[in-house]
């Protein structure tokens, strides 16, 4: 049993690697900190985890939480994660952290779209924690940057294409559409039911959303040179799940026979990648609550695009969920363990 | 006070044309046929119009129809719907159909997508029911196509552009999201509220969707060859709405304020179409239950393309109150009567 | 046409009041306050309104506000509204009172469930403003305490069962179930979607919710003797409406014709209820953006008891639509202006 | 390994089902029948269950059944499992069933709800599957009645109450809400998207629910004199879940302290049932997906009534997870083996 703590309890991520972690036949969970909840029982912040766990919410130093344990999950805001993550690996520990801080290996890409960048040395040994792209450098790394949800939904679905030169890169269009828990537990006004309910909206417009930048360095890792692509993040009036539809136009030698075997050859031994038949199409109740990313395609002969749809819970294969995967790398343990439950539905 | 009939009460599209048409100053709404609920009160069937209207569904033939009412609205499903225009027509009455029936002109593309047409020497006589583009034409015709709602919310999006020559028409991507009343009210395990609760999907992916040949269609008009665009519709768990975003390559010349130009040129007059200023970006929430479609745009200078949203009501604009419009046009009313309540929010 | 205002315009309560008025046939909104929003289009705020309405949200002194209007609606919170209105009405102004500041009679309940009370002196001048109970005396008030939605919803439910003393009052038990819209606009993490959204719970269980006093001073005026009842609130999933669950014991003379008739006696000739046939029951998604009142009720001849439902719009019928009808009786208009459009379904 | 067989799976119970035994410790999913979906597989059926299960619908007769499995989950409509469960339980099989067939003990009383009993001999011998209530005798039982979701949540409410005699029974009103999958996976017009979204409703008021005999059955096993209680239903626009609000007079020698100890006397070493703090009152979107029945009370004071309410998932506490929990008493497994994972929230 490995302990393990999470820095950063709070929020929709906090809950939800409680949730997982509570039933990981390999670790226990030792601590979980918040300075907002500091003293209450984590299972009264987050009621559905009462009797799963009896950790009591805390305000712990660096110092103390190193006693704890000895892999951390930091799922705190952006630029407070670069404030603690280097104390944990000076002590030794392992961090899989789920801000946005050590995600882009360019230092100065993540000051122009954050701020400074307090630990620019870190970016270059961090490993993006997509399984599925880096597995093998993830097993050996002690700070793995989980991927935004994102880019974890649309890099997953471009990969095997990328990397065969199926589609031309410069005409990658992702229009994208996220659950409202995407936006945080923050209590403001936009994320409020009577806002969301029943509407639907685009936001970040025109190249703005942060998440960019993340998705075209992976994408332009499998490039002789670099592309700018077009994103646009919608907000759906649902608690989890993201579905991007993703367009490119295809190389004419590319048949859907070709482009199946593409993703077959480099996904078919993926644990939690599920490929669909033709003219199936993803949607996101069928991977609620659990960490597979699905994945089907059309060509549309008519236009010369193919279409990519893929879909994840975005707090489990887009967040937390792929941080347990990257755990269990980077501890040794099977790959699954602790994520094998199937998606709920209804 | 024209009287006014409605063939096919019983949808979604029925209940709302009777919502609308029961407070509307200059009609009387006197029959309202279906063969399902023949001999029940419209207001048994729907109990939101209970006190609004006395009206009892029945089950009519086309002469018994032509004694009730001098202008007609057709809510019946395609092929329904040419069997029984003609009859309408030549008894010298006035028809708004809702079906798909006579918005093809060119009855080769009706009969690849549809089936045999039986009414075709109809489809050139018919005038395509977009009055932000066939205004004059509507109010002097006696057969109008009433749009569909995808069509509705991407051509309005983007007329404006092609009529300028604005951006690449061949690069169009229409990514539309569409409330679940577009289904309607048949009983079908995909409409069920569990299938679609918390979840999201693409439907008719690859050029699939019957509306696709009437938005081409129209987009055509405006050019010199025709081009073929993608579509892809999705599902929404929302009962009314559709959000298009839509991308092309706009022409270099063009800027932020130039394309503000088009739009203000051609739509301020326009009384329920609705610009929106700079980085505001619509959402189906502020357009529900009105006939108003929104539309704002964003310029994303990373990649020089254009992103065009708009939202509609996709049963008010998307289906009745646009054919309210058109009947106001073809009766010669104000275009807005019965059309002027503010959209409700939350 | 008459001048009115609205004092509080940036909640939901804010937003449906401008939203009915700018369709409202003598009416002129030519104010709406708000300290948030001051300088902004009222129409930024909330995009509805867009093309509806150009008032700027102000923060006006009562000294200006008194120049703008001859009648004003309060929407602001209770303790906040009795520092106003006092000033309003020595201006000669009416007022309807939207907060909880003048519902109740005794200004002992009021500061038992309050906090003290500086204009105690108006509360036997306001007149409680359910047009249903006390249509004539609000026609002569200059100050109309406009109900609270879940007293609106059980009052008239259970108004003429009293009045006939068709039930043991102290058997009453009133289970409601209130839309998110209820709880406001206000940032908190209680109503953010991700909280409410596919969930359910009850809320100030046991007595503790502020409408209870207020339901108990209207039964209690038809009681020889006062009774105390059980009042449950529950929060659902959607934005408006409130579904009230009624429980009584029916004295055993009372049959279901007999209650019927108790039911059409008092209630036919009103604009605003509609009384359900037997068997039928109410639902709040046909009630949804009208002013109407559904009420329906079934005899459980196995236990003895009656249950009465009732259905409104929360923000509608249990706020501001009643603001507008009793605005409407307030100023010699028609009961019904401004308030005739149908419930939208779905 | 215990062979397991669902027979009549391509419902949400069914689905349900398979989720929770893909994943079981100690069985192995052999059969799943479904006369509409033969021949398909069943992750085509319910796509969640992609990369879960291989299994295929079958059309199977009892004798074919009985060859593969030893225990079978029954989760065909009530009518239907009479016919089947003779011939399993005559081959020596074990039976979990889910319909209504075998949970009323007198035939009487089944017959005047539902229709005729053909195995009306097994009735005595069927055993209530509510483990709480009935542990010892499900361990040695063949056949389990599965309880109804309702009534799940209301006996499990009251039973500590009602043993200690600290309510008055004939005063008992349980006002019940629903998640939209208890209506099933029938293609109805009912339960469209459309007609449930945004909105709320009671049906099968004043006593006439089918799962009030069923209620009144278990209550009365507590009293010296049967009583008859009141109970409505309702329909919510989420997916999953109950909750129970239920009142009843308290007699006067019980206060707080008291009933939290009827509580815990009771239930504190229950595995599935949580009890609540003063104060903290369940809902459904924390018992979300797993096997727990949260409850929580408050007295009213003022009214010497107490409010007791109950949330569990309708179809794993209400229905398959209660099944698995019966299967692992009948079985000899731990109980709580293939029910561990944590609600999940949001």
């Amino acid at each position: 049993m490995v302990n393990v703590a999470i820095i950063g309890a709070s929020g929709y991520t906090g809950v939800e690697l409680a949730r997982i972690l509570c039933n990981h036949p390999h670790v226990r969970l030792t601590a979980a900190t918040s300075r907002q909840y500091a003293g209450q029982p984590l299972a009264q912040v987050f009621p559905n985890l009462r009797k799963k766990t009896d950790l009591i919410c805390e305000n712990l130093s660096t110092q103390e939480l190193c006693a704890r344990a000895d892999l951390f999950f930091t799922a705190v805001p952006h630029k407070t994660a670069m404030d603690i993550v280097p104390d944990l690996l000076a002590a030794g520990k392992k961090v899989v952290d789920l801000s946005a801080d050590f995600r882009l290996r360019d230092v100065a890409v993540y000051e122009q779209w954050y701020q400074k960048h307090s630990a620019a040395d870190l970016l270059q040994e961090a490993i993006y924690g997509l399984p599925e792209l880096y597995r093998e450098l993830i097993r050996n790394s002690r700070l793995t940057a989980n991927p935004g949800c994102y880019p974890t939904s649309i890099i997953l679905a471009l990969a095997p294409l990328l990397k065969a030169g199926a589609i031309d890169p410069r005409s990658i269009i992702a229009d994208s559409k996220s659950g409202t828990s995407g936006a945080g537990r923050a209590a403001q006004v936009g994320s409020l039911f009577c806002e969301v309910n029943d509407g639907f909206r685009a936001y970040k417009v025109g190249g703005t959303h942060r998440h960019l930048p993340e998705i075209e360095q992976e994408i332009n890792t499998f490039l002789p040179e670099p592309v700018r692509i077009s994103f646009t993040p919608h907000l759906l009036p649902i608690s989890r799940g993201i579905l991007s539809t993703i367009y490119a136009q295809l190389q004419p030698e590319f048949q859907q026979a070709d482009v199946s075997l593409l993703y077959e050859q480099m996904y078919a031994p993926e644990p939690f990648i599920r490929l669909l038949a033709d003219n199936n199409f993803p949607a996101t109740q069928y991977v609620r609550g659990s960490n597979f990313c699905d994945i089907g395609f059309k060509i549309d002969s008519r236009t010369g695009r193919i279409i990519i749809m893929s879909a994840i819970d975005n707090i489990v294969k887009g967040a937390t969920g792929q941080a347990v995967q990257n755990m269990n790398l980077m501890c040794g343990f099977t790959e699954t363990a602790g994520l094998e439950t199937a998606p709920f539905f209804p």
